[in-house]
């Protein structure tokens, strides 16, 4: 993979709406590992040393979602004990994000299914946007009369993507306007949400939107979970920027004088959150044991 | 107006989307005048049987709107001192009308007025939905340094409506998602919203949404008023029916098994609103004297 590929590959992972944190971390460790196999060295210090700064221009793409750096300073430490041979650290190096891409999707997987044994049977579930884990959880609960209240979320429309799933599954779903989460919280047993970020002090970065659930949740005491695996918890103690995407993607007027914004993320603060359930533990103990 | 007609303007009442609270109670009192100078009767008492009909189904048709039924409860009543000659009494029932009408614009604006003193200079005011109250107390503090942030306020988005006349008096607006409100709110000095009906306990029905702006406000300590004329207090006991529309305003995909919602206005409590803003005063002490 030449530069100018590397770098396509690395817009395509800014311009992609479609994929939440945990895809793009694995489509990350994939971009990586064909790194590693196409590397243009001779030597295995100059394979680490290109695939570090690989990983690190990877790891810094998307600074909202914490799963891409953390799996990236993950395979980056990993590269510090390569084999001497270069083909073999290739070997060990692309063995090594597959193995991290494993472990993050068991790792989700796993946060789901005690996600899904907390809730129990013949539950109604409000979520916000889409994500591939609380997908797994409606998997998980789709046999046990579980219900779904999906709101759009704007301006792309993630729900429209998660309706269609549930749908699919002949789960009992309602579709909502973001608008309307306030109407529909008191309607749910629970609500259940992904993450983008799980922060040290136990707030959470998620599609912009997951506030105003939290807190109509938190009005109605309808406990709140966040879903997702721990991959997801980011160590900085500065909370990461919160990407802003292309305005164009409200599909609005451009008229003069107004800015129009597409922040794509919000924080909830953590007395907001009933618990993050991870594949540590549903509630886990978060870090700093909360 | 024949009833095939009278039944058409009713329909229209009911399919308007355009109008807020006010405005349609307005033009129920011009169909209630033009009722009076059209009605096929030979005497006074005909008349007002006649008119006290038309009255109780134009209050009726939007029942989560207060004015209207308000205004048709007093035209109603203004009914009983009719003068003995018809033609007379068709006159005077033109005019308490009208007169209802010009109180109520008096009103609106009155409340804008106060709520305008109250705001004062170089304010960042966040709304919800399109209130032609709150509209004209932009239009008063527009060369006052006013700023605005406005959420487009699905299904229909009256958010854009609001932007381009706040583009037209080139005051700085920033357009969101409803989504974003709990990232904006901080960044207003105070939120204003328009109201659909005012309830008894001192909560307000406004366009879904107004929750959630209100929770997000409370929790970022910005003062939340409700600002609109007096006739939109309900004096029955029990919340009004909050009106669903079509779910095909939405636009989105139909998927089986997916009910698809649009309840259209929600209920603020009272511990989440700083103030009424009538003509009466701002805050209004309301109907208890809260």
């Amino acid at each position: 993979m030449d530069d100018e590929e590397f770098k396509q590959r690395l817009e395509e992972l800014i311009e992609d709406r479609h994929s939440g944190a945990s895809e793009l971390a694995r489509l990350g460790l994939e971009i990586a590992a064909q790194c590693a196999q196409s590397a243009e060295v001779k030597k295995t210090i100059e394979l680490r040393h290109y695939l570090a700064e690989r990983a690190e221009a990877l790891g810094a793409v998307r600074p909202s979602m914490s799963p891409l750096k953390n799996l990236m300073e993950e395979w980056k430490e990993s590269l510090e004990v390569l084999p001497d041979e270069v083909n073999e650290a290739r070997v060990t190096a692309t063995e090594n994000a597959m193995h991290l891409a494993e472990q993050s999707t068991k790792a989700s997987f796993e946060a789901a299914a005690l996600t899904s044994a907390l809730v129990g049977d013949n539950k109604t579930i409000i979520t916000h946007s889409f994500s591939s884990t609380v997908l797994e959880v409606f998997h998980l609960l789709k046999s046990r009369s579980v219900r779904a209240i999906v709101p759009e979320s704007r301006p792309l429309c993630e729900g429209g993507d998660l309706a269609e799933h549930l749908s699919q599954w002949d789960i009992p779903t309602t579709y909502i306007t973001d608008a309307q989460v306030g109407l529909f919280a008191a309607r749910a047993d629970v609500a259940i949400v992904g993450a983008d970020t799980l922060l040290a002090d136990g707030s959470t970065i998620n599609k912009a939107g997951t506030l105003l659930l939290a807190m109509a949740a938190h009005a109605e005491k309808v406990p709140f979970y966040v879903c997702c695996e721990s991959f997801k918890i980011c160590q900085q103690e500065e909370p990461p920027a919160l990407e802003e995407m292309s305005p164009a993607e409200l599909g609005t007027t451009q008229w003069p004088g107004v800015s129009v914004s597409n922040i794509y993320f919000d924080i909830t603060p953590a007395h907001l959150i009933t618990g993050w359930c991870t594949e540590r533990g549903a509630p886990d103990p978060g870090i700093g044991g909360k």
